[in-house]
């Protein structure tokens, strides 16, 4: 029995969403030097949307993988009440995202 | 004469976005974390969400004292050219963060 | 056998989604009577935040059937090319709207 | 003396704010026919972001001549209190924007 938890879709690209994040990481701290050396606030706010846009991208991408996997596993499980629990997760996550 | 560029009036606050950003970097290698650990991906995806919102409300903090103090000031300096930049650069950061 | 594009899966809540859509038509011809009556930009502004809100929600529901009803469809019915190209879809559609 | 509610800045581009609200009412009309057609549900939602990017490309048109007209004209007026009230509306004009 596969347990979807245990083994996410993601994982394929671990390495690759792991590389993602450092970079966001690193964008953040330029943040954190830019407010620290008092830069124009519109060149700081310009680094703020590029950081917001590289998590959406990461977002879509997880979610992509939990649709693929989990979602359409769950479907293909056969139980109707796993299937039902996916899709309501995925659903409030998109929500999230989209009003995020 | 003063010069909006050296003095942002976010500085007021500087501390406090400095504080804001340092959690976000938590925030941040958490999510590493569990990606590293393999959690559950809806999971990650909340934590996404919680940070795109975080950075939202720095960008709108920026913004709102950028609106106050640069482009007011400009506005008050008498300077209409000065005045028409600031405003533009506001638009587009505004456009930015809309869209992002 | 079902043929889901002929079926959406909305069309259980077909009325719903039509006296949504009304109510959004007649938000969009108050917006327009606010501009020729040269109302206050802030108040139009909050209409049409309004009105981004409630077309946001319409697609969200949307998006929950089509996931519900195509994508699970799909999966279920063993065809591995079908799935695909409905969860590319899917996933095209988020992200349009994440990022609209 | 200058009553700028009276006057709104975007009276300028009154017929065009027009022009562009008519066109999304004939797009809204048009996801109402496609949805009353049961057409295929990722096709209504490609119409659905293309309504909100229409929507949010009027607010932001509307809330640069706010910015451009009303706001820098209550700075320029030298009332502290209502430069305050005018940005304060602004600020949270665009929170909601950003938000929805």
């Amino acid at each position: 029995m596969i347990d979807s938890s245990a083994h996410p879709g993601y994982m394929l690209r671990k390495d690759d969403y792991l590389k993602r994040m450092r970079r966001i990481e690193g964008q953040v701290k330029g943040i954190q030097r830019m407010i620290d050396d008092e830069k124009y606030c519109i060149d700081i706010l310009t680094q703020v949307s590029a950081v917001t846009k590289a998590l959406q991208a990461v977002a879509l991408g997880l979610l992509d993988e939990h649709l693929a996997h989990c979602v359409v596993g769950a479907a293909r499980s056969g139980s109707e009440q796993e299937a039902d629990i996916k899709l309501r997760e995925a659903s409030e996550a998109i929500a999230r995202l989209v009003r995020s």
